[in-house]
């Protein structure tokens, strides 16, 4: 299994330091580390353990360090603020690992810009010098960029002259969509392999401020000093994050809220999810108290480490079955105690901990079916994970309940910014405001009749009907489910997080299959070679 | 050259019949006339010959038959409603074929959502058996669907588990989007081969009214009639629609007020467009008088064919250059005149034809910079095609002026909704707000000033500047370009169109490429072979 968890004491590739209320990471990539052998890290490129240690400092900002206002991100190397991602990781790689990839790197920027949003966590990208690629992209996650006016220092995007491939981490979105640039400004800046530099990057409004090399430092943290000045105060102790670890089974890995059971033959995992046992804290100081062994936060960490274990290490799995267990009443008291206490800087954080994971869950390309019988906790963010699945099975037996609870009005978006029963009932918004509000427990054929469950299942045709849906589901070709799953389960808006997923993505995806970029003339293949690309310039 | 003309006199495939105000079009695909030889067209299955003659229909409905409110799809052949694009067909195309072609069958189906939504035309489709893939896709750009209640006529979108692609026409994003069908349930609906019939097809939403085989044409003509009874009254008389024919030329191709010189070496082709000259209608009547002539009619029309030429014909070719040529207050005039007689229904159908024209243009995947010289005349609609463009250079020359014309706010919109002024300044809305409300004509440097101009070149660096700009551009990655200008060049909102266009098709583009589908064990190479398809099994 890959071991996610990363730890500032050790980290390999960026330095952490805490100075008050503003915080200096800085990416300081040691070329002798790659993630797997065969390649060099060089001019602060990054590969996927670099990615897992940037989303591992902005987790321990959120919990550890909640004193923090304001995060400037920087580089220690003079040549390079970052080269973005390695490309001859890339190349290596296998197109699912590549997707994957990058779709991790595009979640730990999201994860970003949420602690901006919802956090109250600034960030300042401080570019000292080149910054190319996903380097650029990770300065347009930030709040505002920074620029040395030096001959040196230019942000750019040179995948589309360079290598053939997109800006995929949400660049192209995030330049025309978030940093609405000029598009054809965009399109300029986007065919430059060199970049721009100074006032012109600033013009553009691809940086938002520059300065002397001389001054630069200064002027960054006098920025980030007054901008932390100016927010309001912050709760001065954090909570400690322990490693997220499972533990193999005959069946696959367990951890102690969440269970995968993998079937290789059958191609599908089962993802147990477990309610919370025993007391559970209720204020924002019993959950300090706590710290991160309460079930809210252990649970939903686990879940994301699972998700992450089953996209990278079981590409072959197609299916993902849920099955949710425990004390109905139990989450939902948990749910309410958090959303009472959602001014508590803890409580939100765990909400907002629970959102990013339910996203992350919408977000797997894998299809997932849920299966809700006598034994099943469908309730609160439960039944959100149950509402996130392609299908929804549930056996009709007196044992069945569904239950909604209070964080389904919104507490828990999606990533296009709609709750899971706006998304699903698009035709009935009156249905998905009622459910939401009236948070009403039902039986599984009151479920069925309200819209919740997809096929509700007499218990003499339970295990047969299953099986055969879950056996129908894995013969089915993988790339036509990722491209139907990912247009199906996202109806009606749009924001620049769906889009980016659901459109640059695609088309990244397209290109990565390409012979123009990943054949043996192609560009992605060919980069630092003598010869250049050749391509089969036909337009699609 | 392809010859896109067609007429119902000389249809194949079709056979259209106007009775009174209600407009009947049925499908009876001659098996033995493909569009190209080497498949037959059985089940009325569709290639792009079928659809041609469909784009056709509606066309003719728009002008020659403007009394016609209700349009009624139907199928002249028992066994089939339709069966979709033809697969024999599919699965021997290149790719950048398939492409076009699904992008070609989008275009036909938008439009006859347009005539419902813009020209009053409403459509029902009356689906009188096996109705599938894009038969159904078809079926969902209509307003309504009926289908008849018997054990054969079932609506479909087979794709995914017969096929190993998506329904690409417009299918998945219909379903959630346009018919709001639950997302569990369309899930459902687009893996099952055999699809739904009856009252399960009309209790989830795939169709609006069910009726038994006996009373079926006479439920859906009852329905036609009362209907267009309902309908405010329209014109009687229409326009007759010539055909649209280009010379060949030594440079390429030219129409009356459209020319295109290839230049394949460079793999660029310049796009010269005409203003008008003359005296030109004025008033309704004038337009009526004039017929098709009409420069207002003549000139997009010719764009539209000069369009698809260039997409179908010029595969290699990967940049257009834009030319806009004569007098600018002769096309000023002529909006004016066309937006005061907008009520008028051939104004307002005129009006319609050149937003479909600017919306083919934009969504043509060719790179498009646009020259702004001495001549041109970057005036009006054809400012809009100018900055349609990824980029715009512009001579800074005396002679040089831009001119906003009345039709920049609204008439023309792009496929996600908002002008290309909004499209252009989403960073500042009150910029795009002033210049659609002030109309303003500007010098070359003052239209620099207000953000229509990339780049404003000195007479001296013109001809070098702008020869190295476009040797740049013809050298990148053509798939690269395509993924990054899907990208940047529709920003900010998203409606059902460019959903279809930018993220159905980007996922249905990467599935034509993979294996899966079109390798030599693929479900669509292998549809119809004695053995199935085999799968790489990794998700991505």
């Amino acid at each position: 299994m890959i071991d996610f968890n990363r730890h500032p004491d050790s980290y390999k590739h960026w330095q952490l330091r805490i100075d008050g209320d503003v915080a200096h990471l800085r990416m300081n990539v040691d070329p002798a580390h790659p993630f797997k052998p065969g390649y060099e890290l060089k001019l602060n490129s990054y590969d996927l353990g670099v990615d897992m240690e940037l989303a591992d400092s902005i987790q321990r900002l959120r919990f550890e360090h909640p004193n923090v206002k304001v995060l400037v991100i920087g580089s220690a190397q003079e040549r390079a603020f970052c080269a973005g991602a390695n490309i001859w990781m890339l190349a290596e790689s296998t197109h699912p690992f590549k997707v994957n990839f990058c779709k991790y790197t595009n979640e730990t920027r999201l994860s970003l810009e949420d602690a901006s949003q919802n956090s109250g966590i600034k960030s300042i990208c401080a570019v000292n010098a080149a910054c190319a690629g996903g380097g650029y992209e990770l300065a347009l996650a930030c709040d505002e960029i920074h620029l040395v006016n030096d001959s040196n220092s230019a942000v750019s995007l040179p995948e589309v002259p360079l290598l053939g491939v997109l800006p995929g981490t949400g660049g192209l979105t995030r330049l025309v969509d978030k940093r609405k640039v000029r598009r054809d400004r965009a399109d300029v800046f986007c065919t430059m392999a060199e970049g721009l530099r100074g006032k012109r990057a600033l013009q553009w409004g691809l940086v938002d401020a520059i300065w002397t090399k001389s001054q630069f430092a200064e002027k960054v943290g006098e920025r980030a000093r007054s901008w932390a000045a100016s927010l309001p105060a912050r709760p001065a102790k954090g909570i400690a994050l322990a490693p997220i670890r499972a533990q193999i089974t005959d069946k696959g890995f367990r951890y102690q809220h969440v269970e995968a059971e993998v079937d290789a033959a059958r191609r599908t995992a089962t993802v147990i999810v477990h309610a919370p046992s025993g007391p559970q804290p209720k204020s924002g100081a019993d959950y300090e108290a706590a710290g991160c062994s309460a079930w809210a936060l252990q649970c939903w960490r686990e879940l994301d480490d699972a998700i992450c274990q089953l996209r990278f290490g079981h590409e072959e799995v197609g299916l993902l079955l849920l099955k949710t267990r425990g004390d109905r009443s139990a989450i939902l008291q948990v749910e309410k105690d958090l959303l009472a206490n959602r001014s508590h800087w803890l409580c939100r954080e765990i909400l907002l901990q629970m959102a990013r994971t339910t996203r992350r869950w919408d977000l797997t390309a894998r299809s997932m079916y849920a299966l809700v019988d006598g034994e099943s906790c469908a309730a609160g963010a439960f039944l959100e994970l149950t509402l996130g699945c392609d299908r929804v099975y549930a056996l009709d037996d007196e044992r069945v309940q569904f239950a909604v609870g209070p964080l389904a009005d919104g507490a828990l978006p999606m990533s296009h910014g709609l709750t899971r029963l706006q998304n699903r009932f698009l035709k009935d918004p009156a249905q998905a405001q009622k459910l939401a509000k009236e948070q009403p427990t039902l039986s599984a054929s009151e479920a069925d009749e309200q819209g919740l469950c997809t096929y509700l299942l007499d218990p003499i045709d339970w295990e047969d009907d299953v099986r055969i849906a879950i056996e129908e589901r894995a013969s089915l070709s993988p790339d036509a489910l990722t491209g139907m799953e990912a247009s199906l389960r996202f109806g009606g808006a749009e924001t620049c997080d769906s889009k980016i997923f659901g459109r640059l993505s695609a088309w990244q995806n397209w290109i990565f299959t390409r012979p123009n970029a990943t054949g043996d003339e192609g560009a992605l293949t060919r980069y630092g070679a003598p010869e250049s690309a050749r391509f089969d310039w036909r337009r699609t």
